[in-house]
């Protein structure tokens, strides 16, 4: 107990400041693991007085310093403008949170641990009030110093409490993906920032970034230059190195990996303005007239040559262990246009072109396999029998009898990630974030075996009608919906309607945190709004 | 013609700068009523050497001084960091705008000429280049500029150049409208005063500011500040009577009028926290139970004492000559829970609640005669039969079969307003834009006369799931489409298809103007994307 006015010490000296109207547990979002809170039990907390104070047991943590300096003006913000009644009424102040990690390896991959306790400490002895976080991972502790700063609240003098609670956390899935889209728009540096913060603060860990697509390539290869330099929308739409790496460092100072998505062999029609010979020439029925271009030829080996190069450059580019290699939607309508092509698959004893492409994964599969790299593709790969090594990850994303799919993928051993049902681009009048929230990624016939090899899911927003102006109202909180089906247990997130008033509290937590995060609940009010800046 | 280079003189002593580029009319939205573009001609225009000139036949205009700051930087912008080519360049400068207003007088009103002609003068003599802009009132001046800053593009060295077009221009409705829904979410004063902005940019003229509704009453009144006192979400999701006359001056200075709603007898929740007994009190069936409250209570003569009071205050405050009186989805289920209306009813002999309502709805409309202000009212109110002046505007927005009753309420004398298939807040996946295209307020049967009694549209932008974090992105350029039908003439907008790059090079204008105008057309990308300022 620690008081700077005597007069009212006796009056707060068995009890912290209680208040009857705020439930903590409604202001957590996504739901942890386990929570338990004292009722109405709270401390102060004051920009004054409240310290950080953390380490691995090696000694200092960079990721955990970075982050001690991004929360503080969450977890004590204007203290000035409150007039720091904490003080002045003498209530038990928090001084401090202490983090435990009890590994220093800031490795992030698929396997990183998540969990984390946090408790509180009230030392009589000394009269100094704290909250302990442990963790086994610097990752783990991000989780809970965003939990425990979603405990502070505001009372209606201004001043900042943290409600005390018991919490003890993990991930229900390994894999919490949102596919960011740069092709259809590019989308700016200052947005992707942002969004990563968003996805931090709803304990996503995968930025799926769809980076190239038929309409632009935006990514600047520094083997292939032409790439970009013929195939981006314009030169001021292209991500250089250095953004890349900035955008990879920043995610990863947040908990977040990033797995590139260069898709093929279809959806490359920017590929072809800058790498001559690559594409598929497409003829005119019955003649030699060339009417345009299709799919990644597989039938060169010119075409290898170069995936090789490239895909040696992207896989020392992006350090995740995981690519995703796309593999979606292959038209073979050109395929089937073109002479030399029939002549190859004659000639192979080829009589199915979706062997053709079976024969083109199988050798881009076999380039990424020699680079020690693991890989996500989109579901025709498997829909179409392709062989692909045991560890490949498949992401379910066609809507139709998406349940039947993720039986069928995991009986046949594979793991996978449910996208189907989380096209967050698809949009419609009125609270859809209740449709996103009553998917589960394990609600499929299938064994305990089956359901194991669930790995996750990922919301997609697709870029066809997003870009800069709209890519963080559009996708928050819509994407929290997600983000907590993936992060809570099963039994914690089976009814919206429960979630509805959490889901506002947070929606109005971002808004603090200056997201323009759209309301998605009809009508309501925040106690502070967004304010836009133009 | 001016030169600061002798050596490069005679090279462009007879023509400006062409450019096969580009078509000056792909650029102006909405499309003007009659535009001729001489094919490449253009002339540099520099921060440097282009001045406005401007006046009413008396001396100086307010509204055009101020036009004339805002418009500066999108007229002239950034010469600095293009170097300042054209100069070096010695091509012909365009160094005025000069703009001719006939009449001082700047009341705006339903019937305020928005007319302008726009044309180009090449002084040989004096070798002064100039634009001339000729209005009958200021707001067509301000609707000139606006097409004049639209005639500006940079080159590919970064020097800004004015195509040379003769261009006459006048709306095709006097009424041209957005409904901003202030009640159903705050909409902070920031963002109305941006929307503002873009309202101008596409040549709306009517601010439809449906500022209260059930959910909250964030409107200050003078003479009931428990209205807002009691019935705002919160006291900082209040409009002052300052904020209100703020709003109602920069959107004058823009040529937009605002009209206020405040719905009633239906759509009033939140005015029952504030004024007592002015609700019905609604009753479980056959008890005295009073189980909430419905509508505004119509038996009451206190009602109309309060209604005179209120509408005395607003028709002050709001200087428009039209208020929209509401009127539309009054349930009649709490007036028949209600023992005291059936009684009353009984005694005045009336048999049916929609006569009850007729009789609100009578009283209401006198009180707002007597203080010599005109009124439009959903379609209700003409729906039910209610007797209204001749000058009445009905607004007809429900989606069914809105042809007929565009046609029904012409065949009655009466003046309309259509917004039902311009309901902007109804999302859904594509280019809705399209549909919102090819909607036309004059499509119905009716002769020539029933024709002439539409007076124009309004885009509606319900907020349930709007507020400051959307709503500029939700509604720009998706208004747009409206704004173009409603101030081009029919035959210019009758196809999407050719209007569809005119809207993307407005919305690339838009996002150089600091406006997070969404991406509407599918893949596409701008010259300069907006980059938000978190």
């Amino acid at each position: 107990m620690r008081s700077y006015d005597v007069g009212v010490w006796l009056a707060v000296l068995f009890t912290a400041v209680t208040s009857d109207t705020i439930n903590p547990v409604d202001y957590l979002w996504p739901i942890p693991y386990s929570v338990k809170c004292d009722p109405g039990l709270q401390y102060g907390i004051d920009d004054a007085t409240f310290t950080f104070q953390g380490s691995g047991q090696g000694g200092e943590l960079p990721t955990l310093t970075s982050a001690f300096e991004r929360y503080r003006p969450f977890i004590v913000p204007d203290t000035m403008k409150a007039k720091n009644p904490n003080v002045k009424l003498g209530v038990d102040m928090l001084e401090m949170l202490e983090v435990n990690v009890v590994s220093n390896d800031e490795t992030l991959a698929l396997e990183t641990d998540e969990s984390y306790t946090l408790e509180f400490k009230n030392e009589t002895t000394t009269g100094v009030y704290s909250a302990i976080l442990t963790a086994t991972t610097v990752y783990g502790a991000l989780r809970g110093i965003e939990t425990f700063s979603q405990l502070v609240h505001q009372d209606d003098t201004g001043a900042y409490y943290v409600s005390v609670c018991t919490i003890s956390d993990k991930p229900r899935f390994h894999f919490r993906s949102i596919l960011m889209d740069t092709a259809r728009h590019f989308i700016p540096l200052e947005v992707i920032y942002r969004h990563l913060d968003v996805m931090a603060y709803d304990k996503f860990n995968v930025l799926h970034w769809h980076i190239v697509d038929d309409q632009s390539f935006p990514y600047q290869s520094y083997s292939f230059p032409d790439l970009s330099g013929k195939g981006a929308y314009a030169q001021n739409h292209v991500y250089s190195q250095s953004d890349v790496a900035a955008v990879i460092e920043y995610a990863k100072e947040r908990g977040i990996r990033v797995i590139p998505e260069f898709d093929t062999p279809g959806h490359t029609a920017s590929w072809g303005n800058g790498q001559p010979n690559l594409l598929t020439p497409c003829y005119k029925v019955n003649t030699t007239i060339v009417t345009g271009h299709g799919p990644i030829n597989p039938i060169l080996e010119s075409t290898y040559t170069f995936l090789e190069s490239f895909y040696k450059e992207i896989s020392e580019v992006f350090p995740d262990q995981y690519l995703h290699l796309g593999g979606d939607e292959v038209s073979f309508t050109c395929w089937e246009s073109n002479p030399d092509i029939k002549k190859w698959m004659a000639a192979k004893n080829l009589t199915k072109y979706a062997k053709l492409e079976e024969y083109y994964e199988q050798r881009l599969i076999d380039i990424v396999d020699k680079l020690g790299k693991s890989y996500l593709v989109w579901q025709e790969i498997f829909d179409n029998g392709v062989e692909i090594r045991n560890d490949t990850v498949i992401s379910v994303w066609k809507g139709n009898k998406f349940q039947q799919e993720m039986e069928r993928v995991t009986a046949a051993g594979y793991k996978v990630i449910l996208s189907a049902c989380w096209y967050l681009n698809h949009i419609s009048y009125g609270k859809d974030w209740v449709k996103y929230y009553t998917c589960d990624p394990q609600n499929f016939n299938g064994t305990e075996a089956q359901k194991e090899l669930v790995m996750g899911g990922g919301a997609a927003l697709w870029a066809e009608f997003v870009d800069g102006t709209n890519l963080l109202s559009r996708l928050w909180p819509r994407a929290s919906a997600v983000g907590e089906k993936l992060w809570s247990q099963m039994a914690r997130t089976t009814n919206a309607n429960s979630a509805a008033p959490r889901l506002h509290n947070h929606r109005c937590r971002l808004l603090r945190r200056g997201v323009p995060a759209e309301p998605i609940e009809g009508p309501s009010f925040c106690p502070e709004e967004y304010v836009p800046h133009y």
